[in-house]
């Protein structure tokens, strides 16, 4: 929302043959779908995108641009639930529509990157890698390998870091380059933008592309995040759809899956049927963050603990003690009291059980003095009060 | 939690058999339901409580009671739309587990209602109409209704408001009573609580029952919710597995479906096979209430609209525009500003569309001077200001 993003959401059910239609016929094998009483083929969505895609399509054109909407929808895979991946899980997505440059680029990792600051992590605890798939594409057409299986060799350079050095090199002769391109990809792991452009100079898509991504970076270290931020030449994303900018959120060490993944996508919107826009966005998933989030003692608390147990002494102070339960909470203060006419030793007890800040006790002669006794739960301190001044606090405090 | 109450959550899918224990074989025409790819019989839940019941059963030994928790789940009925019930919805549900006097019934009760006060609905607008099961089977075995068909008897009951007269009395008929016994039920639907007693004095489950709800109204009173509440002798519920306190919140005029609906379920948690606890809740569901809320002119606002639109006048102030968008976000104000280099002009209408409360003009004589150009959207008034003071305002207006 500090963004200017707004909020959208829909049904966790949709239509199979849309989430098909973006991830392909395999994606079957991965969700839970079935077939609803008036036969429609439905499916719990794995992913927001195709969701995103329909929902904006639909309303795109009476819409000022750029849309900056966001949503944090759960989501579903049918697959067998390891570390960082489960079968259901909360998805951040934030995307740009009807921006195409560097500006909406550098929105939308600053975004990212400004959620995590917002959840207490910092740039030694994360770093978010970033190539463009223009320079990566000039990078290839250079070295020889032809336009139409390029997004093979996408996917060879997705892998380097996993499989062998052959294995790569294997790959990219299968897609149409040679033993020499092959070790030159590989030689890229280590490289620098400036390297690029040294070594690649004669191609204009790679010297616009290193020029662009320059920029990038200097937008970035603008919005004072330049230590947040690193070019990592072999991030190509997985995903076929995009068509510049790639990035990826990692945790420091690398000992966690990616944290966000997201790029640009400029031909997506159209090729599921919907408007012809640009677009750029990302994804950040709850189970990595909440794995780095709980490494770090930086899992946010609850916030809704009980805080005032109100204890009541004798039956014939239960009118004044609900008054009081009720000015209470009408002052926010979150409270629990006894329902079944327990013992003051008892009472206690619950409120120690419930973890609340105070214990408040309503007794008869206390109340006939027109206060209450108020015990602090971690110093044991006690002290008397006017129910009027306790409830005035609790407004004072919340307001 | 005003109220003490815990959130919990839980997957949209749950298992059908589950779900069939609780509402019967029935209920799956009624639901999206399917079958896994492990052969497991699944569906989106249509209601909270089974999952609820579960839940709380795997923990309740180890917690102190009472235990109070509520959820917010997404819902879904496999059944045609129709005003004020939906396929999918939210739909909130407040349970306690472990209370059985009058004062769990109360807090049950004052919880729904506070919820809808918290929503600035007042007594003019709703009422909770309240009831006991044990007073109308007192009754209904009083008339002669053999206690085996109690349950048919209730049903009749429950239809007063939508069928004949005869149609009543039939049903009533066919439940094991005469013709009689079938006009002194319609002869309820005007009762007060004294006439209650008074026409069925001899009737120990009656005497009993009407004690116990004049103590609820009282306690209800003690809440200062005396004129949200009332007796209604024809309110039973379709549900079968209440056993005592019955309850539904209604809008004034009766023109929408009820509210909120719940009661007393001491047997519930243990026929699904969970602990034998004595349990009270309520569910309210998100469509009747929005539409109330339209009514009213009281749907919240979602508080998420964008405050502020930096105006970039010129390409050399990017920079200390892009730290003053950094600034205001970080000082909590909800920020966007052009990503497209346009004019000044297109900037101002964008600014104008996304309906912020100010734009903030930064422009190169401004800057030289370290001050920017302040328009109030509403007024038209023009200001400057420096950059630090617009920033601090942010924090001190979000701390």
């Amino acid at each position: 929302e500090r963004f200017g993003f707004f909020a959208y959401d829909a049904c966790v059910v949709e239509s199979l043959d849309l989430l098909k239609r973006k991830a392909g016929e395999e994606i079957v094998d991965q969700i839970y779908h079935f077939t609803d009483k008036s036969n429609r083929e439905l499916a719990l969505r794995p992913e927001m995108t195709p969701t995103f895609a329909r929902m904006v399509s639909a309303r795109a054109t009476a819409m000022p641009k750029p849309i900056r909407w966001f949503s944090i929808p759960q989501l579903f895979r049918y697959e067998r639930p390891q570390r960082g991946r489960l079968r259901e899980h909360f998805q951040l997505n934030m995307d740009i529509v009807g921006g195409r440059g560097i500006a909406a680029d550098a929105e939308v990792v600053a975004a990212a990157i400004d959620c995590l600051r917002a959840l207490g992590l910092n740039a030694r605890d994360f770093v978010a890698r970033i190539s463009d798939r223009h320079l990566i594409r000039g990078v290839l057409l250079a070295l020889g390998l032809p336009e139409a299986k390029l997004l093979h060799a996408f996917a060879a350079l997705d892998r380097v870091d996993k499989e062998s050095e052959q294995w790569v090199i294997d790959r990219l002769c299968a897609a149409g380059g040679d033993e020499e391109a092959g070790r030159r990809v590989l030689s890229l792991r280590n490289s620098t933008l400036e390297d690029i452009a040294r070594d690649y100079g004669s191609s204009e898509e790679v010297v616009e592309s290193v020029g662009r991504l320059e920029r990038l970076f200097d937008h970035l270290s603008g919005y004072g995040l330049g230590e947040y931020v690193t070019f990592d030449p072999k991030l190509v994303r997985g995903l076929d759809y995009y068509t510049g900018l790639v990035f990826e959120v990692w945790e420091r060490s690398g000992n966690l899956r990616a944290i966000c993944g997201g790029g640009r996508y400029d031909n997506l919107l159209a090729s599921l049927g919907g408007v012809d826009l640009p677009a750029a966005g990302f994804g950040m998933g709850d189970v990595v963050l909440a794995e780095l989030l709980r490494v770090r003692g930086l899992v946010p608390e609850s916030g809704a603990d009980v805080q005032d147990y109100v204890v009541v002494v004798s039956p014939e102070v239960q009118a004044p003690a609900l008054r009081l339960v009720c000015g209470l909470r009408e002052a926010g203060r979150r409270v629990a009291f006894d329902l079944s006419g327990r013992s003051v030793g008892r009472q206690f007890k619950a409120a120690n059980q419930a973890g609340v800040t105070r214990a408040i006790v309503v007794g008869p002669d206390e109340i006939a003095r027109g206060v209450v006794r108020v015990r602090e739960m971690a110093t044991g301190d006690e002290y008397e009060t006017s129910v009027d001044s306790l409830v005035a606090e609790g407004f004072r405090f919340h307001s």
